[in-house]
């Protein structure tokens, strides 16, 4: 009987949870919410029984349990240190709890960080080792894969390029640091440089590509601003890594035809690199899944 | 018998070679020139007859010859393919070259890499396993050492630090790209912005020390705004790497009171991540001799 593992996603606002075997094929998945105002123990009490119920469908060994989180994590505590969205599970032992209670061994990971690993496993970096995936939602999150596992630093928070300095004077962020990328390259800077201009106060990034997709001159101008804040990023990426393939996703990528080409602009001006060693800066395949891919591969990886 | 390996440091000015055994003791060492404007065949002459001389006087196995070179190099072609000092041995087969006329195994590596390297086998580095060293002279060098090995990237470029963007409107540099970090923090760039504000039209970066330690207020001034803009890359580096230390060496050293005092104050600003994390930022402390041990290195750590 083949081995299977099980992957948890646990967002601000969803609670999902799915089977995977381990040639990366989802078997089930489980989608509710994350009844954060409920306080610590009813949504921990939530994952131990979305994963428990997976469990005693499934047939095969369980090799482990992954879980996704947004924030900062201490991967050796097993422990959020930081986080917008789960603030009451900060500085609680979330892995150590889950796993006592389910009596399997249980990962904790950053939620972009996954999404890379799952990208690498059976999305569109399934072809190299070695991949940074950027994730633009309410900020801008990052993964790096190298040699095929996901690099944690020394306590596992590297992979933090939402926070790298595009704009040394830029727009303020909640991590204390001016012109970070996520505040003029997310879907809520796009938000936020609508209202800006007078487009709109309450724009979405759905609303102002809706405008650029009609030739509005001011939506797409806030994205040709998007597309080279992430072009300086990702040139600075390059020039570090000098890895074969950076990926993008999430909510803004059907903007990909007005961001890409100020984006690649500037990649092209800012790195020697990706001028002259193959490297591809390409959309991701997985969507929303591949945080739970990535996750679920996390125990079967660390079984080797 | 014990092992030894050859570490070769080919300049545009200095050609030196060393003999260090496998415990990074050094065993013996040539210092010479490079004699670039003879041309190739000169140069490689020179360093064979250099490696020679020293396997023809040293007792125990040569493990192999490691070679660092300024410049982006194809590691697995063992080639140059952009050197601003040493332009007329691009695009040559010189790792293979070697190899033949002497008959073992040789490793091409970017100097700044090799350096890296040194550090953490038996400099400031040797009690962690990740590492990223700043080079500061003509330009700034970058080497990052994750897992105990330099990261190479795909094609041998990764860790060109020196052209990460740090002030998007600024600078000129030759990569064809502004604000390279390199054209704000090297010691090429103390020079030249002593020039800007009229401190005096040729002075080095020694000059401007040797003013700053005389109270000079715009000598001061300018160590400020290097360590500034080191500051934007080192929290962009420990953004992405979380890694336990970053060195940094070169010429500019000596002034690392007047520059860090507003490097450490950007990177707190600039990275949730050092203020969270434990972080040193640390002088190296093999000096120019790091290149030497971390080529040695090599062949040393290939052969496990």
């Amino acid at each position: 009987m083949s081995a299977y593992s099980i992957g948890v996603d646990l967002g601000g606002t969803n609670l999902r949870a799915a089977a995977i075997d381990d040639r990366g094929k989802m078997i089930e998945k489980i989608s509710g919410s994350t009844h954060i105002k409920e306080g610590r123990d009813a949504v921990v009490n939530d994952m131990v029984q979305a994963i428990d119920s997976l469990r005693k469908r499934i047939p095969g060994d369980l090799a482990g349990v992954g879980i996704g989180v947004p924030g900062f994590i201490l991967i050796e505590k097993g422990v959020i240190v930081g986080s917008n969205n789960l603030a009451p599970l900060e500085n609680y032992p979330i892995r150590d709890e889950i796993e006592k209670r389910l009596g399997t061994k249980v990962i904790l990971e950053n939620d972009a960080n996954a999404a890379a690993l799952g990208e690498k496993w059976i999305g569109a970096g399934k072809d190299v080792n070695d991949l940074v995936l950027l994730t633009l939602g309410t900020g801008v999150g990052g993964g790096i894969v190298s040699d095929g596992r996901v690099l944690e630093g020394s306590v596992g928070m590297a992979g933090e390029i939402g926070h790298i300095t595009v704009v040394p004077n830029g727009n303020p962020c909640g991590c204390g640091n001016t012109g970070c990328l996520e505040k003029h390259a997310s879907a809520t800077a796009i938000g936020a440089m609508a209202r800006l201009i007078g487009l709109g106060a309450d724009l979405t990034a759905l609303d102002v590509y809706n405008l650029a997709v009609k030739d509005d001159r001011r939506a797409k101008a806030i994205f040709t601003s998007m597309g080279q804040h992430l072009g300086i990023a990702l040139a600075t990426l390059i020039n570090i890594f000098n890895f074969p393939l950076y990926l993008l996703s999430g909510g803004p990528l059907p903007a990909w035809d007005f961001f890409a080409p100020a984006m690649i602009a500037e990649v092209e001006k800012r790195s020697f690199t990706y001028r002259n060693a193959p490297t591809r800066i390409e959309k991701a395949t997985l969507g929303n899944e591949a945080g739970l891919y990535g996750a679920a591969y996390l125990p079967l990886l660390h079984r080797h």
